[in-house]
This record gives structure tokens, sequence and C-alpha cells, in this order.
């Protein structure tokens, strides 16, 4: 069984060796090149590449092409995303629409999107259909999240589930599908794989929950700037729940804060003093638990179906340098 | 046998069956129910559901969500790169990104490439493999080729054979592609594909060929503005052939006119004149029958491998519209 750092090195090299750098038109490959250098863990990479070895127990090299189709497709969606955030900045370097422009960015955006498609397919003719619909079935998920994103952030009565259902598909979509497709390549049925996406779907929620979480209650030594969601008035959970639970003062203020002009220091102090009176710490850090739970919960029926202890690990590590 | 207006009919009423306008997010999906309803003559699901025809002699609508597939890209990239050209209208409508915003713009012609992706490899998974990989080729050549594009028209020194490459690329790549994925999907060996394939791209390069050409020199009665790429100092094939054979006085005066705030009737007048004097209409033109005459060899080989006469006679049908 190769380990996960093997894993991700062999992605490393794989997307190396396809030279986007030196591909031409430039302007088209030399940003593909630049995002996927930017520092990343490569996680769902890695993923697919331990779910395809816990399923088949054949070589993880096999699937790198499928592999680093999920890993192209979501710097795709980073590269569109960016535009659409005006982001300047990424992993502390300038976004693709910064350092070229934002032709280049939708068009080397698409350009990656084609070239992750064509990589779903390469390896595993026979299951080319099956691989193909499924990653469309994620790409549109990720378009549907993005959009209920954007929605939500101009609405004014989003409610919980509303703000659930946009995380799973923008963020915790990609997780689930980049365990489905290891394991549908590695022989799963499809009732399998379904479980093994279902898997990756909760942990990304509550991924995007602890994310939620340490922006404003970040842990000791974190280093991070607190609060930077609340100064954008970001509808994270966090705020969701306190205006749930607020009463009608707290409501009051947490209007009057997020008025333009507000001084982000106090913004920060004051919504995290309505956060705390309302006990939004424990009530988020008890949803994240329960998904975490759900997740647990199908990881031991699928390590009685295949070699899944690499992945609970692998998961289990990510978890524990997040919170 | 279907006629081409039946075929044009099944793929008006199939993109109706997706019911785009009734999905959630209503922001995500509108746009491309909009977009679809421009009025258009769907030559391009008309030419993989004929390839289709010819090749396997069955009927034509097992083929419609590949079909499909091919005019959802071609609007996708229409969405895009109206952003690009920073266009305002198309057909007479405004763009999507000006009727809604260039966000709304760029995530519904991703989430557009998506679901055209998975209409590629629905109904023919036994072939899912072969036909994605022509597909996501089809759609890097169209990024290449618009990127090429924008590239050019940046660059002092644009050569004729750049600019037919790119011309291959961005428009005729695609109409080589509709007719390949329609022979794939009805059979062809790879060899034969990839004829329908040139044949496609020879006739798609004279269309663009004759499209330069009525923007200078257009037929009587035609009624569109004359010389509106000239105003662009759009580089058409005209143009740099005009450049190629300029003498120093005449490209001292192209030069010129290129400048900004040069009066529009003028710079039409006399750059039309400058063609005038190097005989370009007429070189255009032999140029343009020299590619109808390289895809017509192909075609007269394609009719005795298949039942390529409705193709042939759609093809030359839209030819004769356009000139």
């Amino acid at each position: 069984m190769s380990s996960s750092a093997d894993l991700r090195q062999l992605t490393e090299s794989h997307i190396e060796a396809m030279a986007f750098e030196s591909r031409q038109p430039r302007n088209l490959y030399e940003p593909m090149a630049y995002i996927l250098r930017l520092p990343g863990k490569r996680i769902r990479p890695v993923l697919t590449l331990l779910a395809y070895q816990a399923l088949s127990g054949r070589n993880p090299a096999e699937a790198l092409n499928l592999a680093c189709s999920v890993e192209l497709f979501h710097n795709f969606t980073l590269m569109h995303d960016d535009i659409m955030d005006r982001a300047p900045m990424r992993r502390g370097q300038p976004c693709v629409h910064i350092k070229w422009d934002e032709n280049i960015a939708i068009l080397s955006g698409d350009a990656m999107f084609a070239f992750s498609m064509g990589l779903v397919v390469k390896d595993f003719p026979e299951k080319a259909a099956i691989l193909a619909t499924e990653f469309t079935r994620v790409g549109m998920e990720v378009c549907e999240g993005q959009m209920e994103d954007m929605d939500l952030a101009a609405q004014s009565d989003a409610g919980i589930p509303e703000y659930i259902e946009m995380i799973r598909k923008k963020t915790a979509a990609l997780l689930g599908g980049c365990l489905s497709l290891g394991a549908l390549a590695g022989d799963a049925s499809p009732e399998l794989a379904f479980r093994f996406r279902q898997y990756g779907e909760l942990l990304g929620i509550a991924f995007q929950l602890q994310d939620d979480l340490m922006d404003a209650f970040p842990p000791e030594g974190f280093g991070k700037q607190v609060g930077g969601d609340i100064i954008e008035n970001k509808k994270t959970y966090l705020l969701l729940k306190a205006r749930e639970l607020a009463g009608e003062s707290q409501l009051r203020e947490l209007d009057a804060l997020s008025q333009p002009g507000t001084d982000p220091a106090a913004k920060v102090q004051h919504t995290l003093r309505i956060f705390r009176e309302l006990d939004i710490e424990n009530l988020t850090q008890a949803l994240i638990r329960d998904y975490f739970g759900q997740a647990l919960a199908i990881g031991e029926e699928l390590e009685h179906q295949s070699r899944f202890a690499p992945i609970k690990a692998y998961l289990t590590e990510i978890a524990g340098r997040k919170v």
C-alpha cells in the first residue's frame, strides 16, 4: 500500500510531467502551470488514489490521470471563482486574473476544465461512461453551489438548510466525487461508490463548518486574522445560527454592524460578543461532531467492504490539522 | 432518411425538453435557456445527426443527446466569448453578461460546458471513451483558437498561416468535431471519422473566409453593415493579405487608417480602395475555392464509404446561403 505522502508525490510528478508551461499558446497554458504550482496539499487527487487502491488493491499509479482530473477541475474552479469574488491573491500570490487578465483567466479556466475531462476517460475506457457521468454530475453541483453562494450573499433571509446544501455542493461534492470516482475506477458497484461519495460529502461539510468556526474562534497560535468572514458580512453557519437565535436587540445590533462603514475591529468585537451570548461556538462544534459522526458510521461500514483504513487515517490527519 | 429540416426540429424539441428555464438555481439555468432560444440554424447538431445517420443507417434520434452536446458546447463558447469581446448584443438581443452580469455569464457558461460533457457520454456507453476524448480534443482546440485570436489582435506582425490555423481551431474544429462525433457514434473507424473531421474543418475554414470576404465585399442586397471588421481593425485574411502585398505607401496608409480616431466611413472607403488595388477580393475567392475544393475531394471519397449525399447537400445549401 502506498502512503498518502507517496501518493501526493506521485501526483506532483504527474502534474509536472504535463508540462503546461511549455505548451502553446502560452497565454492559455502558463496560467494553468502557475495555479497548479501554488502550494497545496493535493488532498483531492490523493483521495481518488486512496479510494482506487482501497477497492482494487492494484497499483494506485494506474489512476493517476483520473486523480489529476479532479485536481485540474478544482484549480479551474479556483481560477474562475477568484474572478467572480474579485479576489486579488491566492496562497500569497496574485490570482491569474490579476497576474494576467480576466479574459485569460476565463479562457485558461475553460481549457483546464476541458483538459480535466480528457483525463477522466483516458485510462479506463470500459468505465468511461460511468466515470464521465459522475465527473459531470459533480461539475454541475459545484457550479450550482457557487451560484447558490452568490445568491445567498445577496439574500437577506438566508436559511441554515440552504446554507448547508450550498456548502455540500460548492465544496463537499468534489471531495465526495474524488472518492466515488476512485472507487468506481477500482471496480466498486454503484451502490458502494455512492457510500464512498456520501462519506466524502459529510466530511466535506464538517471541514467547511470547521473553517467557518476557525474564522471566529481560532485555536491558540492559529496565526490567521480573526473575523475575516465577519468583516465581509459573509453568511457563515455561525452568523445564520446567531440570527436564528438572536433576540430583537441582538438582531438589531447585528443589522447595524453589517452596515457599510462600520469600523472592522468594532464589528468583529461586537459580533463575537453576540456569538458568545448565544453559545454559537458550542452549537457549531456540536454540528461539526454530528457530521463527523455520520461520516464515521459510514466509514465503519466501508471498512468491511474495502481496504478503507488508509482513507480514514488520511482524512483524520487532515481534520486534525484543521482544528 | 430524415431531412435536415426534420433533424433541426428534433434538435429544437430535444433542447426544449431539457427545460433549463425551470431548473434551480435560476441564475445558473435561465441564461442557458435564454442563449439557446436566440435564433439559430442548429447547424452543428444537425451535422452530428447527419453523420450518425450516414454511418449507421439507424434512426438519428438515437444521437440526439450527442448532437445537443455540441450545440450546448457552442453556446457555452458564445457566452464566454461575448464577455471576452465586451460584446453588448448577440442576434439582436442583449448578451448574457449584459442581461444578467459577468459572474453569471462565467458560471452559467461553465455549467453549460459541464452539462454538454454529460450529454456526450449518455447514450453510447461502449463508445464513451472515444467520444469524450474527441469532444475534449475539440474543446481544447476551440480554447486555443480563441486565445490565438486574442493574441493575434495584439500582435503587429501576424502572418497568414497563423491566421488560418487560428480560424481552423476557433471555428472550423467544432464543425469537424460535429461530423467526427456523429461518425464515431455511428460505428465509423477512427480513420474514417478523421476524414469526416477533415471535411468539416476544410469547409469551416472556407465558411470563415467567406465571412471575412462578405464584411468587405458583400453580395447585392446583403443588408449588413459593410466594413465592420475594417472599422474594428480586425485582422482578417483580407487585411493580412493586403499587408503582405502592399507597397510602402499602401502600408503607410493602412497603418495610418488603423490609428484610433480615424473617421469610420473614410477608414472603410480607403481600406476598400487599397483592397481593390491589390485584387484582394479575387485572391480571397480563390483561397475559398481552394478550401471548398479540398473538402469536395474528401467528400467524393466519403460518398463511397457512407450515405454521404445528405451531408454534402446540407453543407452546400449552407455555403450557398452564405455567399
